[in-house]
C-alpha cells in the first residue's frame, strides 16, 4: 500500500510520500515513490506514484527515456517531445496520462489475466516558467483533474485515515511549514492505522516562483521533529477529548 | 453505505449505527440498522447490520421467525431453537452465522449473477443470564470473531475515517458515557468525510448485569449534545494543531 499527498498553496507546493512497497505482507521493501525533475530557472516537476510498482516505474522510465531521446536529437532533427519541452503543466499531465496508456497497452492484459489489477495513480505538481504552480491527480485510465482553491490537496493510496485532519486544517493561505505540519499529522494517523504504509517519509517543499528544488528531506522513524509532532498531537487529541463533556444517559 | 460501532467495556456495552441506506446516490432512505431483543432479567441482544439491505433484513426476519415458531410450539413438542433459547452469546453468534448462510443459499447466486455482491456484516453484542457481556463481529461467510481486552471495539461499514479516534481513546475501563462520547466523535469524523453515512444516529448503552435495555436514543442533526460535541471537537483539534510548532525547512 501507499500514501501520498500533494498540496497547492498560495506560497507554493508541498509533497509527501511513504516508501513501503509490499507484495503480500511477507514481502516488504523500501522504494521511493517521489520522482523529481528540475531545470533551474525553467521548471520543477514532481510526480508521486501509487498502485502497481511495475506500472509506476514503467511510466517514470518512459518519461525519462523521452528526455534522453530529446537530448540526443541533433540540431536539424525534430525534437522528441518530453516533459522538459512542455510549455505548461497541463501538457506534462497529458504526457503522463499518455505514458500510463502506453504501459497499459503493453502490460494491462497480462496483468489482468494473471488476476492482478492494472492500478496506477499519480499526483503531479510543479511550475513551468511564468505559469503559477499547478497540481494534478492522474488516474490509471490516464485522465486527470486539477486542484483548485476549493480543494487544495490530493491524496492517493490509503487516503481515508489521513483525510479528516487535512479536511479540517488545510487552506490555500497556509505557510509551507504549516502545510508540512498538516501533511505529517495526516501521515501520523495513517501510519498508526495501516501497517502497509511505512516510514521513512519523503517530504518536499517548493516555494513559488523560485523554479528550483527547495527543501527535500527523508523523515525516518527517529526524526526529532516527527517525534515531537506525533507526541504533541497525541497529547492534544487527548486534551481535546477530555475537554468535551461525556454523554449523559437520560435514564439509568 | 453504513457505519456501525460496538464497544465492550468493563461496565457494559455501547452500540451506535447510522441510518442511511442508498442504492446509488440518487436513491437514499432512512432504515434502522440496530435490532434489539430483550427478555427482562434473562437477556439483552443487540445486532447491528451493514451491507446489502435485503440480506440483513432477511437475516433478522429469520431470527424473528424462529422466536415466533418457538412461542407457538406446544408443551409436548420439541422446542424450535431461537436466540431466546440459546444459553450463551456464542450460540447466538452461531445462529446469526447460520441465518446468513441460509440467506446466501437462497439469494446469493442470483445476486452475483446480477452483478451485485452478497455482502453482509454484523456486530452482535449482549448478555445472557450469568455470562459476562460479549461482543462479536460476524462476517458475510457466517464465521465470527469476539472482542477481547486488547481490541474492545468492532466497526462495520465505512470504518476508516472514524477508526483513528477510537484507536487513541478507547479503553475497557471507560464509563459508558465516555465511550458514547468517543463513538459519537468517531461518527462526527465519518459523517464529514462520507456523504453516504447519514444522520440520525441510533445509540444504545447497556449497563452490565442489568439484563434490561438501558439508554436508547436516536440522535438527529439538531441534537443539542451532538452539536456541542462536534463544535468542541473542531475547536479542540484546531487548538491541538496550533499548539504544535510548524515544520521549519532547513534551507529556503
Amino acid at each position: 500500500m501507499t500514501y501520498c499527498v500533494g498540496l497547492r498553496l498560495d506560497q507554493g507546493l508541498v509533497f509527501a510520500s511513504d516508501t513501503r512497497t509490499n507484495a503480500g505482507f511477507d514481502n516488504i521493501a523500501v522504494f521511493r515513490k517521489m520522482h523529481v525533475w528540475e531545470r533551474r530557472a525553467d521548471r520543477v516537476i514532481v510526480l508521486l506514484s501509487a498502485g502497481n510498482l511495475s506500472v509506476s516505474q514503467s511510466v517514470v522510465s518512459k518519461l525519462n527515456e523521452a528526455i534522453d531521446a530529446a537530448l540526443q536529437t541533433r540540431a536539424f532533427e525534430t525534437t522528441t517531445p518530453s516533459i522538459n519541452s512542455c510549455d505548461t503543466m497541463f501538457q506534462v499531465a497529458r504526457m503522463v496520462g499518455e505514458a500510463i496508456r502506453e504501459v497499459r497497452a503493453v502490460d494491462g492484459r497480462a496483468l489482468e489475466e494473471g488476476g492482478s489489477r492494472f492500478s496506477a495513480s499519480f499526483i503531479l505538481g510543479g511550475q513551468i516558467q511564468n505559469e503559477p504552480p499547478r497540481l494534478f491527480q492522474i488516474y490509471s485510465e490516464g485522465n486527470f483533474i486539477e486542484a483548485t482553491k476549493d480543494t487544495p490537496f490530493f491524496q492517493i493510496g490509503e487516503h481515508k485515515y489521513g483525510k479528516p485532519i487535512l479536511d479540517r486544517v488545510s487552506r490555500p493561505d497556509m505557510t509551507l511549514g504549516e502545510a508540512a505540519k498538516a501533511v505529517l499529522l495526516s501521515f501520523d494517523s495513517t501510519l498508526r492505522s495501516n501497517l502497509s504504509v511505512g516510514m521513512p517519509i519523503d517530504l518536499l517543499l517548493y516555494t513559488r516562483d523560485t523554479l528550483k528544488l527547495g527543501e527535500q528531506r527523508r523523515i525516518a522513524a527517529d526524526d526529532e521533529y516527527f517525534r515531537r509532532l506525533s507526541n504533541g498531537w497525541a497529547d492534544g487529541l487527548r486534551d481535546a477529548f477530555d475537554s468535551i463533556e461525556s454523554y449523559a444517559p437520560e435514564r439509568e
